[in-house]
């Protein structure tokens, strides 16, 4: 099996590297600087698509028309790239900005064992966020999670575990009934109540802490904004009542590349088992054998 | 407010108790037995209907035709009872089976509310069951839960925390997901591994564990079916083989009656606040006052 | 390696069963109406201890001067079985109670990997004996346990990882400020306060909930004495009270007999490999190598 | 209540503002650079020990012959500052560091309260020292704890809550016991294996990681060193392998000096309280009615 990963940050550089850990025929391009790499292959990117039997872009792979490649001094442009490589498998996050394609495309980015598991690691960066903004300690902190979604889970649920006095909020009316057979407090977004804590993290995609809430929050109040850009934060308004409010993006990538290059190895993995398993399964119903509850 | 309790078992004491503990006039009616009860009124069924102003009946609320009352020798029948009560409110478990009534009906039962605080009760109960049937450890034991629903989940986190070895069978890719980014194992219903367990807990409502499963689980294993009658094992198969398969029934009445009793006297009082409430917002979105996000 | 299992309960069964799994030639005695035991030998005692290089007795191992086996009717006297066995080994628990004796005993239960593992065993015992007698859930309860040693430990995090209120006292500073770090309230035994629990457990050998003290709780409060004979609660007061008080003995051979065995196999399999290895360990002494730090 | 916060880092300041918090008069010394603070009081350091009824000193107290002021040109001279002071009680963090001197002085930092509320903050910024050290994530990774002092005990429950895969090095086998009652693996301190870990935390003073042994660590593994100086890492060695050798002193002050401040405020609060307590405890004595057990 032969691998190439072409642009990316970081993240990228642990994934070629898990590749290679499990045995792969691995080679990287987009990486200028780049002279040697845990003994895989550097190559040109035109070169890497075409040794290739499986490509991997990045997440997200396109920006302003070109692979995302910020360690590139040059363009790579998708339609080059990929024009011309037939049969092979092209692995990448956010699939709808590649134009339309008649390559076998895959998106691992909108997979669930990829969501949940960059939810984590997402989790785990608003922490290490909160640690190093916030003065206090997790431990005995009022924490408020906005959102019961993936993120919202593991986060809620890895405050508590640090013993944070946690409050979720939560639309649905069953996912506040699960937040306190978790042992939390539920809430609504409700705009009566004083907003009253220590930690505020925000993973809603929508303007869910506008100037209207953040005037009621302590001037303490560490907020932190999990949602992706415009985020969900009056940060205008935050500024000029000197709040600190982090607009954290991009959490994964920055705080545990070398997690978030293994994950995105290893749903790849998960897609060609699952591809090939589908071919095996086909092949045993026709035996009429396949049995699933 | 008065409240009268009709029919039911040991838990609809418990909740005629809460409902006394916060200031409510409270009587019970449907207990032949009982002659005194912690200060509250015992009537008949009809006149206790006439006396109150909310009618709370049992869950379910009616079987074979009647309101369900194992205390009670005389059949006491719904349209007699709720026949003339104009506009009181009556509150009952499984609303569907009072034949369609002039009434203002409320079913608790079908809330999140109760129904994830009922889930707690009914993990604890398979818990307690578990203990009392296994005879070795819920630590270190290889626990299988099947299905993530409420009581899936909560069950499982439940013996996750007692230090279990916990897999969670689901069938959606997301629920999967989520049970490992809780730190346990999850597998889907595939038949074709071994079950090598040494509890199986039953949540999902359908033949999940067939003869052909069964015959593959060590003999040693306990198995405890959660799921509403017939359930979800073939017990008959289950007996023939010397298996130990429970079907636990009703746990939050039987383990936990005053949790049980508690959880409908305060889904009641959710209810009728929500109602008041919405009447409230009403009032002040006459004035254009009222925001919720 | 030869085993003998001579008396004992259940769980002396189980711990046969465990030697067995392991590949031990296995046989018990004092169990007079079995017949047939897993292919396991059945032999007289004096036959076992004759036969075995290893002699297990059970836990206590002596009660009025007989080795304790209820399922015997013939008395088993530790000096008529012990006095001809030269070098063999024995393993019991509580060895102060065998006479003064020259074969080489072992105490598994004076051990800190038994007593650990036993007291996971009887906290699992106590939270079932709980969820038996209390008519309320284990979440949400407010739970207070008696004594920070290995029992209080283990059920205290028990009660708390199933979202109990846990409230634990201790008498030592050190204990206290470890139960606070742990997210528990912790307390000291000042009989000033109320003692307004649901759930009370005892694991403190002392009259720690004299007369004086169980009047001031409230008569729903159910009380678990885990502390050996006799106890720590006035069960004479709590009876004229009608308070719910159980002294809850030997929870690990009731409650979970199979992992109870598998415990006592499993110590006495660490106290022979520590045996050899220190043996081996002196061996390599004599070759200066042995580091340890 | 008059209280002279003198010396220190951030983390008095903190104490200061808590002390204010709590309705206390409070006055400042030792930090050149402020102006303002809260409405706190700026004063000279002999005129703040002169003003005050209670004067607090920074954790360690004093160091090369000085008070502890690192915000401070001047030295502050411990026999001049507390020459003159009379009855006033004296809070300080290693009391042994004053030379003998005639004040009541207090030892906040010897106290068990303190000691454990401190090590959660420890804790925590090693939790935050690795977030931001190690490319990986904490869920699912290999960590190792050595030593399960109080810092320890924290450590690892904190990891373990957020799904590390954790073991803990202790040299008693009751600590060993304990370890893996909390559901963890337990070592002790032998040399013969492997070091296969991503993450390694020291809390031991001692050298507890030689070259010896870090030669047979894994090149990623990131070493973080909490014992204080000269720590327990063969760092020099560490160096030349190229490790990632962390030594993280001082943390709570470093990474949760609100928290870190509250505690000592909290803790002198304490100490106020059980000498006041003894003092009424003495009293009730002569009435002969305290009853402790």
């Amino acid at each position: 099996m032969r691998v190439a990963i072409i642009g990316g940050d970081k993240r990228m550089l642990f994934a070629a590297r898990a590749f290679c850990d499990k045995g792969a025929d691995v080679s990287v391009a987009g990486f200028d600087g780049l002279e040697r790499f845990s003994g895989i292959g550097i190559m040109e990117p035109s070169e890497a698509a075409a040794w290739a039997d499986n490509i991997v872009l990045p997440l997200p792979c396109v920006k302003d028309g070109r692979i995302v490649a910020p360690f590139s001094e040059r363009a790579i442009l998708p339609h080059e790239l990929l024009s011309d490589i037939g049969e092979k498998r092209v692995f990448c996050g956010m699939k709808e900005r590649l134009t339309p394609t008649r390559c076998r495309v895959y998106d691992y980015a909108s997979r669930e064992d990829f969501a949940y598991r960059n939810a984590i690691l997402t989790a785990e960066g608003a922490i290490q966020t909160a640690m190093s903004r916030y003065e206090g300690s997790i431990f005995g902190c009022r924490a408020l999670v906005l959102g019961m979604g993936r993120i919202g889970r593991v986060l809620s649920q890895d405050l508590s575990a640090l013993h944070a006095d946690v409050t979720v909020a939560a639309r649905k009316e069953s996912d506040r009934a699960y937040v306190e057979a978790l042992g939390m407090t539920a809430a609504d977004y409700s705009l009566r109540e004083k907003y009253d804590y220590d930690l505020i993290f925000n993973t809603v995609p929508a303007m869910v802490l506008p100037a209207d809430v953040l005037s009621r929050t302590d001037e303490r109040t560490v907020i932190i904004d999990l949602a992706s850009a415009p985020g969900g934060v009056d940060f205008d308004y935050a500024r000029r009542r000197s709040l600190t409010a982090v607009h954290a993006l991009s959490l994964p990538g920055r705080c545990a590349p070398a997690a978030a290059g293994r994950i995105i190895q290893e749903t790849i993995i998960n897609i060609i088992k699952e591809e090939d398993g589908e071919k095996e399964d086909n092949r045993l119903c026709d035996d009429g054998v396949v049995l699933h509850l």
